[in-house]
């Protein structure tokens, strides 16, 4: 068993290897060879929590297996503790063994950031010079990271409805990044003229006004996982021409920005270009013009998880990483 | 996180500390007390194999939550490797987040021996002498344990098809635990007159005859854990006074001893007294007099996975065994 802590895995595993594992889990998924069984969640009312049990199989070449699992106790922040502490744990998909135990926050982090950067190279102009991140959780970091990795950007808008964390996180990631990264005071002034425009929020309504997204801009939509949840303005959805999503059935099932006007009428299914996966493999076409708006969703899946879980391993074992153990 | 090898659990965990959490934790699943959601099986047919993950929450005052996971490989056996491996998983059940690593074939065999310790502990004869114990695989160890561990046996009969393993099991057991263990040329040889009847095999039928089952005796259903699978004759459960399951749900659910009976007509749900851990906690009668026959009939369920699990974390913390890691 290898033992990988959050260290660890920055070490060995950039974001251009997530974005590039990312793809190819994705391009599998879509091609039907991964097995992804109904997420096991188990409600701890009596401690006010939830445990979440999220194995997979990806199939192929490069098999893999295993299983993430999260737990959700809001009451952990008075502690001082993580309210979602995250671990994923893999098999060897030729043996069933115990391949890894690996800190799951950051793995989550790189894999949400890094299908973002997949969709965004895949999606957005390539001569894309502004972008615009609304909201700065612990999901907000890999985001921004990613959209740096995939297009040569000149400025970078940081957007919280608090503007004090908008503040620091912009300084954070300017120190960081060497990049100018800046906070804006409206949610107007970061989208408006952004080529790129990447929210991920738990926000119950639209994040920006669809009249502020400029022809051409590519949006990806991270937050919103759940159907009463909603980021991306319905009008903004109705004028995209391409629309992508990480899968179908995952986001069908829990995205509120897209079940909300679906079943209003607003929208229908067919508007929906295709997967992410099958965009990597050629299957279905991108953009098509500099001027059309294109629009990317996740609501992720332990497809995932799993299979970058498996190459951080691989990586890490290469380079002489992470701690093994012998179980038994 | 704590990892706790095999030769941990040794150390600080006893088959005593077995039972008596097996006991527990069945009593509070039979309260009502526990949460086992449906296991997850992933058939991965390129590989032949299987993963299997079980969840399971058990709470109360010593709440317990984690899963265990198993994969089912038969092609292993040819690499060397083990065909079914198991790992323990815990998560802090106040706060969600993992606890332990913990390697699960070992913690299978103590719980599943434990189990029928527990059951003949409160259902066999007081003074029972002579057990009797049917296959020797990789169960059959920790099942003697635990008729040793629950009565004071003069003589354990030992059988299996192959009569050359018998010969060899035997001698390990005399020598490991100090007893007059010896093998049987035939089932009938090891069964009749035994107090204590163990049978613990994959048999597609009944592995011992009616009329070789003494009055008084009782009888431990181990093995048969599949629809396919029988060990108890149909004449014997008939003639059983008392008969108590693991769990109601997985005994119908997976047992071929008594599905298959059921299915004929010729036995009836009524006639199984309860669930072991109602019989813990007092709330069915056991046996009620020295001439009858009793049968225990186990499938097995994660509740005592993840509940033994807890507590062999707890005692090896409590004494310094095993490593701490820490994944943050």
């Amino acid at each position: 068993m290898l033992i990988l802590k959050k260290d660890d895995i920055k070490k060995c595993f950039t974001m251009r290897d997530a974005i590039e594992a990312d793809k190819e889990a994705l391009e599998i998924y879509s091609e039907g060879k991964a097995k992804v069984p109904l997420r096991t969640n188990i409600d701890i009312d009596e401690k006010n929590g939830q445990n979440l049990y999220m194995p997979a199989y990806v199939g192929g070449n490069q098999a893999a297996a295993g299983l993430k699992i999260v737990s959700v106790y809001p009451d952990n922040i008075s502690k001082g503790l993580p309210s979602v502490p995250a671990t994923v744990i893999t098999l060897d998909a030729d043996t069933g063994e115990l391949g890894a135990v690996i800190e799951g926050t950051y793995l989550t982090q790189l894999r949400t950031g890094a299908v973002q950067g997949a969709a965004t190279e895949l999606l957005a102009r390539k001569d894309a010079k502004v972008g615009a991140l609304i909201g700065t959780g612990g999901q907000a970091a890999t985001q921004l990271e990613a959209m740096i990795e995939v297009r040569d950007l000149e400025e970078i808008r940081i957007f919280d409805i608090d503007f004090s964390r908008a503040k620091k996180f912009a300084e954070l990631m300017a120190d960081k990044f060497n990049k100018n990264i800046y906070p804006c005071q409206t949610a107007k002034e970061c989208v408006e003229n952004a080529d790129i425009i990447t929210t991920v929020t738990t926000s119950k309504r639209a994040t920006f006004n669809d009249e502020w997204v400029k022809p051409g801009a590519h949006i990806n939509g991270i937050g919103a996982y759940t159907p009463e949840m909603c980021e991306i303005p319905c009008e903004t959805i109705k004028r995209a021409k391409t629309i992508v999503f990480d899968t179908l059935d995952g986001v069908w099932q829990e995205a509120g920005d897209f079940i909300q006007p679906l079943n209003k009428g607003e929208i229908s299914k067919d508007m929906i270009t295709g997967e992410l996966g099958q965009l990597v493999a050629g299957k279905i076409k991108g953009r098509t013009s500099d001027d059309e708006i294109t629009i990317f969703k996740t609501v992720g899946t332990a497809v995932l998880d799993v299979y970058i879980a498996d190459k951080i391993v691989k990586k890490a074992q290469a380079n002489g990483y992470g701690h093994e153990f012998e179980l038994n």
